[in-house]
């Protein structure tokens, strides 16, 4: 054990254990969680070389080779709950991707929520015996988000009663879906329909791509691996082309909409349904940001006990990197992020467990206040974490740099959260246009409720005084008074918005043109909402917190999230007239001083997350500290070490000489 | 041609070869670029397969092949000129680097500099013929900026008028040298030189590690690759452990200082020439970051005028992306950044070759403003541009993530230069120790030249008013007045952290620790220096532009950099008094309007820049809009694509079935 880091973790002001507890909810769950940690790092099966010293094709066979492993090892163990599934799989997976992701987490959920009862019984045996190796194709070359402009068609043909599946034009190759390169034989192909000469848009089709003996292409079928990307190498994300694919009556998914032998539609009866979904994905999401963001932090936190650079003191030794004052105000905020975001996930899980029951009940009245949050939440916390990630990459110096830190890797598999499920800025302006709506109907008298009530308030609150006739009523060393200014910021923001789409109605073409010409405005309003829920709930987690040791130290993290929040938005703050010149000033001696606070728990806030080494998978945020040596080791195993001469020594460099 | 792309073009206010030439100092130099690139796209020898479908060891093999072409191409054609050179090999490398990089740009310049003229004779000869291949290890894996500590020493031994060098700790391993790995035969390797008993720091020794002839390690010498990294794959940065390796006394770099034969060790007369090619390279970096920024907004611009999403107005066709408000928001204050960075670089390019005439005359007054210049602007440029190479690849949703956008590649090609020469935290204080120097000479009266001349105003003008009473003088339509904006808000926070490590000298235990506690003024005060004289410098290209069609097109482009920098730091303007809250309301208004004015030219903004689809290699970034046949065509090449069953499916999933 590295001396510097024991001493960090003989330095801490409060039990490990009990924040541990707090983080996973529970002690019993704190337990469940490391036995299922034990059983994957305990397990040969999984041991293997460092993925990053393989080439793709490797690469995707080891990933293979894991997910028919872990699909026999859950049923070995018994393990069936979600959330410990979800456990297993991670620690298995590490920061990789496996390529039956999308077979386990939307192939056969979709089967099981959009099959009648007669589809049931034929296909879900044949996925879950892997006999069927599924994925969903919805994204094409020519459009992601905008599912209504999807082009694939389907197209009834009653007299053979099949569908007849299309990608006529380039852009419409499906693109993307993960597994549809080389695992999946079937795929879940949305297409837009077409029967008795109409079009009734976006439907679902089971279609086979792949002959279930052999796995060599079906006749008609175009399929392939779209290619190298930023990461998520062993993922073999497909291309599908399809040419007059024709498919079975009974493949369309028929639990809502159905086409009848004779070609009649029947239209669904809502698709509310569907739209549960996406918000629970979107609700796991913030969980991953604050996962992904608390690895990396462990890892510069760790490593920056560790490392030495530099004088401080002229004579003394070098300090460790994390006394430095820059060093910290790069990563305690983020660590506080992190613990922030970790809360928030929390709360999601838990409202969207809360709301799901309320909807099977036939009660949907809180749903669009969750999908507007899990929306903006969703945008909110993977950019930041995004942002962050490499703010901890580039805290680490140069070694930050290597594969062995794991940091790339963390960073590569997080940014497409930005991306996929519903692209951020779109997001964003989903919540708005929840905010705006709620705005026009607090200003209409209406009474609102849940988390847009403060729009209530604005009515009376937010008057456009100068800055300096503004009353300043914020206590900078009270979370409480703090939220309360992030509130009045984000409904200053939310009617600086309202307001100015307003204006733009009076001189656009549409209501379209207005609203697109006042989204710079739309999109800084839903960043303040979701900053305000974020500060707000943390603090709202403290009251929970009962142990006086572990209350404190998260208090204090709570208000430099807080504070550095307003130090980085400082300018809204001051034109709102909720903070004084002298009082930013305050803010700025305040963070520093909180650095100083933070600085003797930092390595013990990070040790809480209880990330097992096998798990963070990095030289740099290694438990024992012992960096350099383990660099050392891990280099040696480098493939271009696998020969002293590398061969193009011979074939080019040598020849040189006696061409000059 | 796509007919989106080809509209766009037609509907430029400008000419677009006026704007190239001003980008490059001139028609001449235009053309002679545009051959120079002729003959590299045009060479057989450097087609080859997208580098992302190869092994890190067929990419490094690929590189060293090209490395060797280059070398035998440039001598062939006569191209001698360092600039020339400097074009040359850019369009070879594309965003990849070379393993003989440091052969050329470190190794063979520190011979010519820092030998004796005997030493030159036998070591030049030897390395340009590439007999040796040569390499530059200073860094260690227990340090990099700090090189006072570096570990590795070189004893002088008289009996046998040798040195002995030894890394005998694991820290003192030489860590991240290019070309270090597999490539080099020689290393300079730096090292503490001991004679006599004495230390006497940090001297330069040529190092044989690899025999001439087998290329095979030499006794002692333990050298290797350090494994895959973020980007980098085709060079073989590498390790290199040295355990009593003796070397001639002859093979220390003796132009400067000497070891005599008997140990009696002579001082080198001033280190001042060091400083001067740190300052060079750091200055060459800010050209790096306007490059790798311009060609992120040539393919994200270009891709967001053929890729239609949405809908605007119902019923009407979708747009393309780039008529959303928010895509513009994204990237023309990056298309803005990346012409101000441009200009930029070329000021320091001409201000070092003016300042480093005036050096080999023996006048380096002009040296340590140079010094502090290179240093803050090499961090600011590099941290904005690393953050929007990703903006625009997000910018791009999904595809940006595919490795043929190029987007990735371009990414961590560049993000190492946040770190290397130089890191940016450290970078950024090393400006702030001569700003608050320059700072306390005005205070004490002095009358201060150059770009810190405006601390001479600070006395006078900046004073602690309130925000309420400072009179509005900015007019946020005119460049000159929000130039001295930026001026006044670099003074003011040049004050408040020359003042608050005063404030903490009178309470810290040595200047160091003060120093520490206040970091974080000091980098926000070399940060708004650094921004002031971006802003100074894009307003003062402009005066030099005798085309009124550009003349307007780059001025709308100045103002929107300018204005966005306010509205992103809108604390500091409002804190300062300089602004009024109705003024910032009025910049965000006045931003939206100029995206509208750059919209019709954003296309041939990029165009401008000239790179070629050979330069970008980007799908997404192609000249002819043609962007998802490109795709397509691409994909197919995938090594994955290769079979059309992969053998996991055969040595996994298979088998998965019968064990369920």
């Amino acid at each position: 054990m590295n001396p510097d880091i024991s001493r960090e973790r003989e330095n801490a002001s409060f039990n490990l254990e009990i924040l541990t507890n707090v983080l996973d909810g529970g002690a019993e769950k704190t337990n469940r969680r490391r036995e299922i940690e034990s059983l994957v790092i305990g397990d040969p099966d999984f041991q293997h070389e460092d993925l990053n010293f393989l080439s793709r094709s490797e690469r995707y066979d080891a990933a293979v080779r894991k997910s028919a492993q872990m699909i026999l090892k859950l049923r070995e163990y018994g393990i069936s709950d979600p959330e410990e599934i979800y456990s297993y799989k991670t620690v298995v997976r590490g920061v990789f991707q496996e390529p039956l992701g999308v077979h386990n987490v939307m192939f056969i959920p979709t089967l099981k929520s959009q099959c009648t009862a007669e589809q049931r019984k034929k296909w879900i045996p044949l996925a879950e015996s892997f006999h069927m190796l599924g994925t969903y194709a919805q994204t094409e070359l020519g459009h992601g988000t905008h599912i209504r402009a999807l082009e694939t068609t389907a197209t009834y043909d009653p007299s053979t009663q099949e569908f007849v599946l299309n990608s006529s034009t380039i852009s419409s190759i499906k693109w993307w879906p993960g597994g549809l390169g080389k695992t999946s034989n079937h795929a879940i192909v949305l297409a837009q329909l077409y029967t008795q000469g109409k079009c009734h848009g976006l439907h679902a089709f089971i279609t086979p791509i792949r002959c279930m003996k052999t796995h060599m292409p079906l006749p008609g079928v175009v399929v392939g691996d779209i290619g190298p990307k930023f990461g998520f190498d062993e993922v073999d994300n497909g291309y599908l082309k399809l040419e007059n694919v024709r498919i079975p009556r009974e493949n369309m998914l028929m639990k809502y909409a159905q086409v009848e032998p004779d070609g009649t539609y029947v239209k669904p009866p809502s698709d509310k349904l569907t739209y549960g979904t996406m918000v629970f994905i979107r609700s796991m999401i913030v969980g991953e940001s604050a996962r992904a963001l608390s690895k990396s932090c462990t890892i510069a936190i760790r490593y920056s006990a560790v490392r030495h650079q530099s004088e401080l003191r002229p004579g003394e030794p070098e300090p460790q990197i994390l006394d430095y004052q820059t060093q910290q105000y790069k990563l305690f905020p983020l660590l506080a992020t992190a613990y922030a975001f970790h809360f928030v996930g929390q709360y999601m899980n838990k409202t969207y467990h809360r709301i799901s029951g309320d909807i099977s009940l036939g009660d949907f009245s809180e749903l669009p206040e969750l999908h507007a949050l899990s929306a903006g939440l969703k945008a909110f916390t993977t950019w930041a974490a995004n942002t962050g990630i490499e703010v901890c990459r580039m805290s680490c110096g140069g070694h930050g740099y290597s594969r062995c830190s794991s940091l790339p890797d963390i960073y590569v598999t997080f940014t497409p959260t930005c991306t996929y499920e519903g692209e951020n800025t779109v997001m964003m302006l989903q919540t708005a246009r929840y905010l705006v709506k709620s705005y026009k109907q607090a200003r209409a008298g209406q009474q609102l409720t849940g988390i847009v009530s403060y729009l209530n308030e604005s009515q009376s609150r937010i008057q456009p005084h100068s800055v300096s006739s503004r009353p300043t009523v914020v206590n900078i060393n009270d979370l409480v008074s703090l939220v309360e200014a992030y509130k009045f910021r984000a409904a200053k923001l939310v009617e600086v918005a309202a307001k100015n789409l307003q204006l733009e109605l009076q001189h656009s073409k549409s209501n379209e043109d207005a609203w697109n010409n006042t989204s710079i405005d739309l999109v800084r309003a839903s960043d303040a909402h979701c900053h305000y829920v974020v500060v707000k709930l943390f603090a709202a987690k403290l009251s929970e917190i009962g142990d006086k040791a572990v209350h404190s130290v998260l208090s204090t993290l709570a208000l430099l999230y807080a504070l550095h929040g307003v130090a980085q938005n400082s300018g809204d703050f001051l034109k709102a007239g909720l903070l004084s010149v002298s009082q930013l000033d305050q803010i700025s001696q305040r963070l520093k001083g909180l650095l100083l606070e933070i600085r003797p728990n930092a390595v013990a806030l990070v040790d809480a997350f209880d990330y097992r080494d096998e798990m963070l998978n990095s030289s740099l945020g290694r438990y024992d500290g012992n960096v350099y040596e383990h660099m050392f080791e891990w280099a040696k195993k480098s493939p271009l070490n696998h020969t002293e001469v590398h061969e193009s020594h011979n074939k080019y460099l040598k020849p040189l000489r006696s061409k000059l």
